[in-house]
């Protein structure tokens, strides 16, 4: 089969791989789209320890089922599907309380883990375990499918603190696909105000159709403005997209005294804080990484069409275009926000 | 009358000043106990934004009373008192939704706030309005209402994770007075086991006799340890009463995933944190600041008996002797926890 592979920073090649095969418990999925994530582009520009040479990327991704293996019985040939990408190991302190986004022992289709690649699926077929399959309905197409995996981060995140959201002013750091995908549950869960700040006009024009009721180009006096919209009382929820020293600081000083700070980027491995400004403030600083459940609650919730995922596409291109498409994305100049692959 | 007055680093003086008279709504309290906080040492040993010139600091604190201002016919001359030294506004969007701890345009007593100077209890005799009044039962002595404040510190900033704590492990940094309050705090709401870190093997000691069930000295290799002592799965909260860089990277460190970090302490303004490493372990870094309606409640505990505050007390001086105590406590090498002055 075709596929993209990874070699290394500004190195991705479309080759002929052999095809996998479902084993006992797995099935084949013929790949109908993926699209690209920001740790995908994030080893595209540089070294990451998630991404090993030779492995095929891809874990946002939808398809249909061409193949079962030994034992697979409630799943048929044919069946459009989405797929839950982490392979988490369900037997450690970690999984058993439900943690399974942070059990140590997991594997996550299209990266390298600490216990191994899994290959993903720039490619035309992937292989899947049968319990990881998430039947889709008839009217969510590929293309969202292959977005309810974001969805999910954005999703995580804002259920942690879904109780302070309603009637509430929001604003989010960074709206690219995770912050536009926080924008949008946001508004699901009542917010009155939902700030949209980013270095880049036409993301913000996309937040405002997202559910962005307000909108900041960074560079300008953020904290200033933030003051003027909220009556100089502050946000309720800041939604940190980023996580540079920049907009965790930011975070710091535009949330109101009592307020949450949802991490959810983590561009900086190390960084400096305002710390005893945000003691002071007495903040709540929540991390939400990846998903436990709410791969499934989001493909329900685009099937609800509670939300619009589809709209962040901006470009859908043939897998063989990929190393074109990752060097455009790493330009620093692109208007695109997300892109989908898809097999030939 | 006689006070300990605050004239910067190092040079506090007993000397005479004016009585204090209470004006409409305040009462004059004798003050029979008044303990010495971090805050107050800190201001001792370097400039404080919190402490100006002139000031008498002291807002923990017992008394008597023995004037009442105009219009105040709900307390006696006589009464036993603690005093809730939070004089915040009442009006603002913070007091408004019950974050009366982070009022703007509040007064401390003992402190210097953006409001302005307010006289604290190193006196003989301090002023408080009559609403700031808490009558003491008649078997908690002066001394340990003289620890509700600090205790409510504590108690507030656990408050916020005591459905977290009951049956799961614990551990404080720092086992100075606030570290020793939120073990008990920890104690009463269950906690299986109780990790105190410190660098003082005396205040180790004390730590178990407040209920810590296992001691780490400082310097040790505490990562390695907790792992060993919480088969390796990490501490569920870590209670952080120092705030500076090696503590909050400990507890980064030691904290299970998905754990939660009490900020408490503040000692460093800005400080650089394992910022990724804490989101990729999907941690809930919660501030807490001051009290709102803990010393109410603290009070209540300790007339209950449900914690003995009084353990922590390890000298009691008169006034006069004020400007010696602060002078031993700043040294660095005092084997003192927790100092009680007295007017004689």
């Amino acid at each position: 089969m075709k596929a993209l592979v990874y070699y290394g920073p500004h190195d991705i090649r479309y080759q002929d791989v052999p095809t996998p095969r479902p084993k006992e418990g797995e099935v084949l999925v013929h790949v109908r789209a993926v699209s690209i994530c920001g740790s995908d582009l994030a080893a595209y520009k540089a070294v990451s320890s998630m991404r090993s040479p030779g492995l095929i990327m891809g874990h946002e991704f939808s398809g249909e089922i061409v193949q079962l293996g030994e034992g697979v019985d409630n799943l048929k040939v044919g069946n459009r599907v989405g797929v839950i990408t982490n392979i988490y190991c369900g037997k450690c302190p970690d999984c058993l309380e439900g943690r399974t986004n942070v059990c140590d022992h997991r594997y996550i289709i299209g990266t390298t883990m600490k216990a191994g690649s899994y290959n993903g699926a720039m490619s035309e077929f992937v292989v899947a375990p049968a319990e990881k399959i998430m039947l889709l309905p008839d009217y969510v197409s590929f293309d969202e499918a292959a977005l309810v995996e974001p969805l999910s981060i954005s999703l995580r995140a804002t259920k942690h603190v879904a109780h302070e959201v309603p009637s509430r002013a929001v604003a989010v750091l960074g709206v690219g696909p995770i912050g536009l995908m926080a924008i949008m549950c946001m508004k699901n869960l009542g917010s009155a105000k939902i700030v949209a700040i980013d270095l880049l006009q036409n993301r913000l024009e996309l937040a405002r159709k997202c559910g962005a009721t307000d909108t900041i180009l960074s560079g300008q006096d953020v904290p200033a403005l933030i003051r003027q919209m909220t009556d100089n009382v502050g946000i309720d929820v800041v939604f940190d997209a980023a996580g540079v020293p920049s907009t965790v600081n930011t975070a710091i000083e535009i949330v109101r005294n009592g307020g949450s700070i949802l991490m959810v980027g983590m561009a900086s491995p190390t960084l400096e804080i305002a710390y005893k400004h945000a003691v002071s403030k007495e903040l709540k600083l929540q991390a939400s990484y990846m998903y436990t459940t709410e791969m499934k609650e989001g493909l329900q919730m685009i099937a609800d069409t509670k939300l619009n995922v589809a709209q962040m596409i901006t470009s859908r291109h043939p897998l063989s275009e990929g190393p074109e498409v990752f060097e455009e994305l790493a330009s620093g100049n692109t208007k695109e926000v997300k892109v989908i692959l898809f097999p030939e």
